[in-house]
């Protein structure tokens, strides 16, 4: 797998022992000319300190580097919380011999522990000093926690006869949910992309893609998803409702669908990616409560980790889900085998419960009412997502 | 512990081996005399057929004899489903010499399996036969599914200088969560009571008690609440607003609260009751969806297990609910122990975990902003909660 990496971006990484000592835990992204920057925070009124920060500088739609420390989140650690965030910043800025507005911070890992500024502080100088000394993949591990792998998704087009790259990484595992499902995202472009283009992009892409996974329904106080486009691949400028803009806001959803899918196939103690698509309901928006709904139910997630195609709690997923349904119209498919014919099981349940072996699982709901529909990304809920999360900070 | 067993009541039990041989899976509550009766059913809209049929019987507002099965839910059965359902209350009514309006079904267990109605009918005459010699705790053990001890709850007060007894059984075990958090519950009385008095007080109890638990956010297809009310302790009637009625709501108030605590402390692999009240909210409403935020976060419930006052989950539970806060004037205690003041952490984790290794946790949040309040109880998410409901069905 060859990685399409964007012009002018370079990357470092460096050791605080944040959490603990033996192995990276700042990463430093940094782009050689200005970009123009675009993102999205998470919903969550409980917001981090740097998120805090970083909604306050991307209203000037710049940046030129964002700098991020794993193993600690820096949310609910008050006034003394967001002084270390902005000295992150003032920090980094200082070194790279840029402007302060023009650095991101972003952390992700426990809730409410002060960070170890201090030992961030002294690390920061070693960070800049390598710049360019590491990849995007060193970077990718970086910013892990309880990740068990890498997230990278890379794409190249071709934009007014010019090769435009866009590279992403991010982290998740857990906590992932609808509204903003990732703690951390970062997409880097050497496209040339008017500012309003590039925020539309974004956001249609983080609807079709973040927005629609859940493991858990927690949502974190932390997720942020960044885009820098530094311009420097030389392509004309890509404009609203243009051909170009077309081509490059469909593989920045193709990248960012790939990349929540990695962060569902990593869930904690996942062993199956789950996908429920809802069709036929009233609307769209009826498809996508149900489809959640489904998506979130324990009983749902432990039956598919079990390998049990316990159909009667998708039943009653959907019936709390409190969207317009007719029980006697409802067929559903476990893996292309139509196991439910309006609302009555088939009897197949041998066959059922052997499709559920398989990795990766779709569930298709026809509501046969209407012609809205949905699709969500889940996993199943293990043993190990309890053992993982009940020992996460000790 | 006496049991105070209201005065007419007769119960039976009889083994129909509807999910497996071995156990006492038919139950009958009945009446020597008819009864005033009350009710209250899932909201999920794929309702079982045993519930469609009772609601449509309750509106005469009558009733004499219920008869219950466990080890299948008849839900998502189809019109046969209501065949059987309406065959139960028949064979029953035939034998008790009653009429068939006067006895109502409840079925608990699997979804989607079709009622193996050849074996509930022929074992419907050993029931009838039978009533009278078992008791209420026999019937208690009947409903069981996946429970672990049969739960029971009496009181008797002097209301006009009379002893009335109300008894109640119910059955729960996973799958809780509000608006009418439990399977089955049945409740009988000997007092005289109005049909309107005996509605409010049911549902005064129900709002008070099986609606502010929850265990896995999961609403069944089955959940039932009968009241049977005899008159049989020959008191004078209790009618709305006196003070009568409010010695009656206050008893069925308490009984109904244990029994739905007896529902956590049994839930499924659970081995902590935890009460969240939160207090100061901007009104009760915003009081109760945070509590219930907090209480259906298996990032929360898997950090209780684990004996880890993680209490940034609980700020970011409180953050997605949605409601007004304000960060710095949260606080939260945790078994009485302040561990997080004005939104930041008190650095008494060690003491605060220490206090989380108590089987009763209380987690108390003060939003410090209003006056409303609101209490939910629930319980820890345990690696036996995925294990009982990855099996569940096998």
């Amino acid at each position: 797998m060859s990685l399409y990496i964007p012009k002018g971006f370079l990357f470092s990484v460096a050791e605080a022992a944040i959490k603990k000592p033996g192995r990276n835990d700042l990463a430093l992204i940094y782009s050689e000319t200005d970009c123009i920057m675009s993102g999205m925070f998470t919903t969550n009124k409980i917001k981090a300190a740097p998120v805090r920060l970083d909604m306050k500088k991307l209203k000037s739609g710049q940046g030129r580097a964002i700098i991020i420390n794993s193993g600690n989140a820096n949310a609910c650690t008050g006034k003394q919380g967001l002084k270390d965030a902005v000295e992150m910043a003032e920090i980094t800025a200082k070194l790279l011999r840029i402007k302060q507005d023009l650095v991101y911070v972003c952390s992700t890992g426990v809730i409410g522990t002060p960070l170890p500024i201090d030992r961030i502080r002294s690390n920061i100088p070693n960070l800049i000093a390598d710049v360019g000394k590491y990849t995007i993949e060193d970077t990718a591990r970086a910013i892990m926690t309880t990740d068990t792998f890498p997230k990278i998704v890379t794409r190249k087009v071709r934009i007014f006869n010019r090769d435009v790259k866009i590279a992403g990484i991010c982290k998740g595992a857990g906590m992932i949910c609808p509204n903003m499902a990732t703690t951390l995202c970062f997409l880097v472009t050497d496209a040339d992309i008017e500012k309003q283009a590039l925020d539309l992009s974004l956001k249609t892409a983080v609807n079709h893609s973040f927005n629609r996974i859940t493991i858990d329904g927690d949502m974190s106080t932390n997720d942020t998803i960044l885009i820098m486009a530094n311009a420097l691949s030389v392509s004309q400028k890509i404009k609203l409702d243009t051909e170009a803009f077309s081509i490059f806001s469909s593989a920045l959803i193709e990248i960012t669908q790939e990349l929540s899918k990695l962060i569902v196939k990593d869930a904690e103690g996942a062993t199956k990616l789950v996908e429920i698509e809802v069709i036929n309901a009233k609307n769209d928006k009826d498809a996508q409560r149900a489809a959640f709904s489904i998506a979130n139910s324990l009983l749902v997630k432990t039956a598919i980790y079990g390998n049990d195609a316990n159909w009667g709690r998708l039943m009653a997923a959907l019936g709390y889900s409190g969207i317009d349904i007719r029980e006697d119209k409802i067929d559903i498919y476990l893996n292309r085998l139509k196991i439910v014919e309006g609302g009555i099981g088939r009897g197949n349940d041998n066959e059922a419960n052997n499709r559920l072996k398989e990795k990766e699982i779709t569930i298709k709901i026809d509501l046969n009412i209407g012609k809205g529909s949905a699709k969500v990304l889940t996993c199943d809920l293990t043993e190990d997502y309890v053992k993982i999360n009940a020992e996460y900070r000790t």
